[in-house]
């Protein structure tokens, strides 16, 4: 068969995004890793592929596969391109849908700018949900690091965070410091480590260590949890714009026990069908 | 305008190729670069334009553009995809073409089962004209790297290289060895640098640490020089089986003087349109 596709971006976190709606399509591990192939495939940090919901309370279902052939359970960046996706396509004109994952039911709202802002769900802040070995929730934990001390803040948005207020963004030793503070034993889990200078109560600039995968350009998770932790220590507004490598989001955390809402760009970049 | 594209590679080098025969298309250095970006683009190690041609002598004109924008002059694994393109689209049915490019007019032919012969011109096997500084012409000639003596075959194929034979591919440290020879004095325009493991008379393996570049996955030029100094050493046919990290390659030399035929396969991965 010739499938159709559709090549997205948000932030430049890239996907291959697939109507199985219209399409019957079954994809086997190999098939997506050949997909995902930059060289000899399409080429995607993530493959998305759009499905009708099966459950009556929802509008769609969507699965996306990591570039290893692997189901990961959610992406930010890759539910905004789903909803211009399937706005794009004509599969709906409804402008709040709300989606299947496999991380749970998701809630998203196409925006008059043709953004999309995507509920990311309230933020965990008890430090065993985190996880995070400290004796109580606080909004700045002090922290040992090669018999340095720094300062974090400390929370889970699905995964775990560490937030850095710094200075000057641009001369933070990230690529240091990040692995150091993912492997340190207080976090058993490991940690995301976000870096973040305050311009404004309303603008920051982050950058984001991701566990495991190091620097990142856009990271959906970690601005909201620099936002959260921002507004916990009381130097943030409730609506800030996150500056990050790859463009900008806008993330709104009206407080404790909210959903954190994230609202950011989602480009269709071409068309195109390749036989399978 | 919606410009229609084919994603082509040919042994996992791959190329953007565009159809200026009946689209008309004018690229920028900025366009080039956008659409070879991997995450906000279509992706590719080249793009490649093809043309009418503006000389009767010739069938067809291509252009190569590398991922920076800049213009090139010549690449097997291009010219291969070329081939196959002008068929697939229905440019032509001629099996043997002349095409003019920017390092010159290149003879290509289609193969019965699909592949692609290149005329990749005539070695040059004088050492002024590699350049490299030796006393005279040799099928061998020693080298002192870090006080220890190597044996290498030394010859251009429109762009310097040095063979070393060795034992066990696998085992070779391409990595530490490569640059140290790529930038031996005795190489004033440095070197790319092939590692051959003879196999059998008709068949080598071989990795090729590129100059400036590290080691790569098919360097088409670099089969030519393996297959060329073998054969001047006595221990290869004129048809020798290329078996390179991302694929094999057939090279033929009938010897002095006569252009090396290069053949290979070049495949069509996927169809997109892009808006401009």
């Amino acid at each position: 068969m010739n499938l159709r596709f559709t090549k997205m971006h948000g932030l430049g976190n890239d996907f291959v995004v697939i109507d199985a709606v219209n399409q019957s399509v079954a994809l086997s591990p190999d098939q997506v890793r050949w997909l995902a192939d930059r060289h000899r495939g399409i080429g995607c940090d993530q493959l998305l592929l759009v499905e009708p919901a099966s459950d009556s309370a929802a509008d769609f279902r969507y699965r996306i596969y990591n570039a290893d052939g692997g189901e990961v359970e959610q992406c930010g960046n890759g539910a905004r391109c789903f909803m211009r996706f399937v706005h794009d396509q004509g599969l709906t004109d409804r402008r709040a849908l709300t989606v299947q994952t496999l991380g749970g039911p998701i809630e998203l709202q196409l925006e008059d700018d043709g953004q999309v802002t995507v509920d990311m769900g309230p933020p965990r802040l008890e430090p065993a949900a985190i996880p995070f070995q400290a004796p109580a929730r606080a909004s700045v934990y002090p922290i040992e690091v090669d018999g340095q001390e720094y300062r974090i803040g400390a929370l889970s948005m699905g995964n775990p965070h560490a937030v850095l207020t710094v200075e000057d963004i641009e001369r933070t030793p990230v690529a240091e410091l990040g692995p150091r503070i993912e492997h340190h034993p207080r976090f058993p889990n490991r940690v995301n480590v976000g870096f973040m200078q305050i311009l404004a109560s309303n603008h920051i600039r982050l950058r984001v260590h991701e566990r495991g995968a190091g620097e990142t350009c856009a990271c959906g998770t970690g601005a909201c949890a620099a936002v959260v932790a921002g507004r916990l220590q009381g130097r943030l507004d409730e609506r800030v714009r996150v500056s990050l490598p790859g463009g900008d989001l806008v993330i709104s955390w009206p407080g404790e026990n909210a959903s954190v809402f994230m609202t950011g760009p989602a480009v269709s970049v071409f068309e195109g069908t390749i036989p399978l």
